[in-house]
């Protein structure tokens, strides 16, 4: 599944060889290698083989780039939820949806999705993204309520340990996953929704 | 269910109101806030009202404080695997038995845990850590591959891919779970036992 991201990212005329896109990957890179606070603007400069100034050129602030970067992610999840088979149908074919599209953006982003699932809050910049995340994090708590309620998932497990356990299962892909390997992000997404609604257990 | 760790830490002699098991305690929140790296004897010092020489006759280094924090975690993860219920019976009811006391172990060394999961191997003693944290996952993935060989668990998914899974799911706990709260660590088990076995899916 291919996940239409509703907010590409605004590119700037740059220097010869790079533009704002290709800046703000090697800063994601960066930021999730050293840490955003360990990272600055002449580190970054350094890696592209530019000057700072030119960075510049590029974007106004190192909290830019984060902003940037971290709306690329969340822009990303919030489309999944935009789409009309997240509101139309029963709640378990509409959580699956989601679920679905939330694992496209992750593998499709990896490195921007990994970035926000890092997060602390310590910037105004993390703190909106935050605020952005737990709103999709409800919403598909939203759904898993719903589905309960339906009775098409099962009662017995209280629905927010139920939304923790799935999204601890979703989020850990960054950690391991690599686009490109012999795991396409599809098998992965239908790996994960049969472990998820069916379980492990043949029968 | 209970983890008797095999490895209590060793506690020497200490200064009144202090003993190297509650300078542990401390100095483990203090890693998991601020980073093993960032956190300097002389902050510990001041978290416990102590001197920094005090600690020194608690414990000869920062380092030996990882490493005690480390072996702890380490040692309840590998007593389960030393029950004989890891190694009797069918892989899937093995596998139960290890999920379950994994995360029982994790839940009762949450502080402990949650220092080895973010780890990143910068040192000699955290390289020893993740050495024996592999030796783990690798038991538990030959497990995966045993109960999917005895026709137990589904075929279709990788066992990489599903031990993987299990563990992203297990080890996200230690982001959310708050002890002494309305869940508790059996019904957590439970929990994560029906998902990830039966799933999601009423039937």
């Amino acid at each position: 599944m291919t996940v239409a991201g509703p907010t590409p990212i605004p590119t700037r005329r740059g220097r010869p060889g790079y533009d704002q896109q290709s800046v703000l990957a090697v800063a994601v890179a960066a930021f999730n290698r050293h840490g955003y606070e360990a990272t600055s603007m002449g580190m970054l400069a350094e890696e592209l083989g530019i000057s700072k100034s030119a960075i510049y050129h590029h974007v106004p602030s190192k909290g830019d780039l984060l902003r940037l970067a971290l709306d690329h992610a969340l822009g990303g999840l919030e489309s999944v939820l935009e789409d009309a088979r997240a509101s139309a149908g029963p709640a378990d074919e509409r959580l699956e949806f989601v679920l679905r599209g939330t694992i496209a953006v992750l593998t499709e982003r990896l490195p921007f999705v990994t970035l926000l699932l890092r997060l602390r809050g310590n910037t105004d910049v993390e703190r909106d993204a935050l605020d952005r995340r737990r709103t999709f994090d409800r919403t598909v708590a939203g759904l898993v309520d719903a589905a309960r309620h339906e009775g098409s998932i099962r009662g017995d497990i209280d629905p927010r340990t139920t939304t923790r356990l799935i999204f601890g299962t979703i989020n850990s892909i960054v950690e391991w996953y690599r686009p490109g390997g012999p795991l396409s992000a599809d098998k992965l997404a239908d790996d994960v929704i049969v472990m998820v609604f069916d379980g492990l257990h043949r029968r």
